[in-house]
């Protein structure tokens, strides 16, 4: 089975790879671009059955910092 | 409007990044993790009708390398 977690900093933490490239879009002239966030997306290639709660403790304890980061798991 | 672009490594370009992770999850003693693939997801908020043409230029200048990425742009 495939897995694939989405990790997104927080709401309110500062994202400078995001104002970066946000930042170049305009330089490029594309006008209307109103906010950029970076995030991290990980490919899981999983044995068949692991459930959804096995991928959630990954995240916690290694791929997210819970911290500043949220994460969403979907089961492809 | 908002829109999700996410990048990845194509097929058989190495990915050091993965590799680390899936080794320090066999090392955190989950098993059955067959495959890690890292990649990127970048939000965008952008004007309201705002062509999705315009979002595959944005990729193909900026946000991906097309040599070695693939990317997906979904309209949320």
């Amino acid at each position: 089975m495939k897995a694939r977690v989405t990790i997104t900093l927080k709401p309110g933490v500062l994202d400078p790879q995001g104002k970066a490239i946000h930042h170049a879009l305009g330089g490029l002239g594309f006008d209307g671009v109103e906010d950029v966030r970076a995030g991290k997306v990980i490919l899981l290639d999983l044995a068949d059955g692991t459930p959804v709660e096995t991928i959630d403790k990954m995240c916690e304890q290694l791929l997210a910092n819970t911290v500043i980061e949220n994460y969403k798991v979907d089961v492809l």
